[in-house]
């Protein structure tokens, strides 16, 4: 579906997807594919496994062959290898899929396209290969010009907080509710979820504003684009990406991502995470640059390490505080927020 | 002098330099070699132009022969070609001044590498080709932690407002009073004037701080790292990458240039530049999150739109206001800043 980052084959690469599993070990490993088979479950016909890998996504297995004729235009490997380095069996099961007719995608740090086997092997059978992290096509710098659409960005306290979640959950409830929305990927898992987007943290530094707007270009429709963020703000290695997607993407409205149990920034024992209100007012300050008219709209928390009564407690309190609905998008939904969307931002 | 971004040959590029004026007919298409030749007069040997051109540097003008046995080890091509595109002329120049046994080293958005004639006659005669908008180079992603050593770093209200200029002249100042101190370089400019250094807007995004970490290490000589800046917090399309900087830098000072006449930031006749007081708060407040003891120490006027009495009454002005010194670094030179920058930054 997309056409950078890639070895061009005879077509695109896209769903159906079969998940690749592999030797999975950790739950880490398969994260992308647990996002596809949650987010997507209609373009996920099965999943390839080794015999001792312990996971599942609960789709049916199937060998490469099988998801081929199952319909499968597409083999997405999403399994995050030590160290970066892709394994041996790893890289010919790619060859193996690749000769049974199907497209490779992945997000890992080691390209497909810089490995020879799978680039021969891709070229033999005319499939396409596709790095979601190496991005390539040429974008204009961002103008910070006007631009007409409504947009959503989730913005974080922290890398890892949630912010893909809440921003698939908002599209799901808006669907519900007979909305326009549509979720603009900025990541890896994102951009596989969605069959499109940009990486924003892969782009050159000087284009990380223009990437967001091209993700998210003007639209009239009356509809919503919901946009992935990226980092935090506050996080001493990666503050810039959510800078220029931050400017880039104008937000009408934010909401506000946390791990209300995280001790520090992640990858950093000394850096400790920001107080939600201050976070909260940074962004909100920062976006008016580009959208002087930007509303915060709610705070998705993620609860998973709190017990339901200290997570409606905390969601409560933090509701109170900053006077925002204030959710776990996995186990209390975001009507709140979606509801605080439309009441703030109606026109 | 640096190792990413070449063709690699038999040597290093680095002074002594030839500067190549071309056909430039306007200031802008010299700009780059004006900036070497101001501030490091001592590493050029003489200028390269064509018949027809009608600025000089006051330098000798010489055949790419004649600077070679003059001692020259390198051409300087810092010429902005109209949309980006090199002349054929320009391209004849390379290959001869290679043919001639000169390193080649460009600032241009087409790449000296791109080029199969260049790339070829570098190769022939084993010359360097390096172009400073093109890094390659592997660095480690920013980890915030405080290092040793003291650092400066100017940021700027808009881009182009004298930021390289500022930091150049705290470094001649500091030299001419017997501190150390040491230019580091972010820009193409900056880097053939410091030998080294990395072009911070055109790292990938998730590296831009490690980039900023990468080019001032820990020192323990008691010396200075004077940063130079890039963007500004408020450019639309740049602010991610000064954001990392600021945090990449953790500088211990901040000095803010500004050109008083500026209507509207660069490129963009929309966006308005900021009020010097909420840049400078703005600045402070993010860079406090990788150290917390940052403090302004002065302010860098570009006056060369006003008469002197307008200058020198802007300056008492914005001084006032500020509570800081407020100098133009070219007409009055930075004593004022350098005065600051020891009182409060002093151990």
């Amino acid at each position: 579906m997309s056409d950078h980052g890639e070895v061009a084959g005879d077509g695109q690469w896209g769903p159906p997807y079969l998940l690749y599993l592999g030797q999975a070990t950790d739950d880490l490993a398969i994260k992308t594919a647990r996002g596809l088979a949650f987010w997507r479950p209609e373009w996920c016909v099965g999943q390839h496994r080794h015999l001792d890998c312990r996971y599942t996504l609960g789709l049916p297995d199937m060998s490469f062959e099988q998801a081929h004729e199952a319909g499968a235009n597409t083999m997405v490997i999403g399994t995050a290898n030590a160290g970066g380095v892709m394994a041996p069996e790893t890289v010919a099961d790619i060859v193996e899929a690749l000769n049974a007719g199907l497209n490779v995608i992945a997000g890992l740090h080691q390209k497909l396209r810089d490995n020879p086997y799978i680039v021969a092997a891709a070229r033999r059978n005319g499939r396409v290969l596709y790095d979601a992290r190496d991005f390539t096509r040429n974008i204009p710098v961002g103008n910070g010009r006007k631009r007409a659409g409504r947009r959503l960005l989730t913005v974080g306290t922290d890398c890892s907080v949630g912010k893909m979640y809440t921003t698939l959950a908002l599209e799901r409830s808006m669907h519900k509710r007979g909305l326009t929305a549509d979720f603009r990927a900025t990541g890896q898992t994102g951009i596989f979820v969605a069959g499109g987007g940009i990486p924003v943290d892969s782009v050159i530094a000087d284009f990380i504003s223009g990437a967001a707007e091209w993700i998210s270009p003007a639209r009239e429709d009356g509809g919503w684009d919901l946009i992935e963020g990226q980092g935090s703000l506050f996080h001493p290695s990666y503050a810039g990406v959510s800078l220029g997607l931050l400017h880039g993407s104008q937000p009408d409205a934010l909401v506000l991502c946390h791990e209300p149990t995280r001790r520090h920034m992640r990858g950093l024992p000394d850096s400790p995470v920001p107080d939600l209100k201050r976070c909260l007012d940074a962004n909100i300050e920062a976006a008016r640059l580009t959208n002087p008219a930007v509303k915060a709209v709610g705070i998705a928390l993620n609860t998973s390490n709190l017990s339901e009564h200290e997570a409606q407690a905390m969601c409560r309190e933090i509701s109170g505080r900053l006077q925002l609905p204030c959710e776990d998008p996995v186990t209390m939904g975001v009507e709140g927020i979606v509801d605080s969307l439309l009441a703030c931002c109606a026109n």
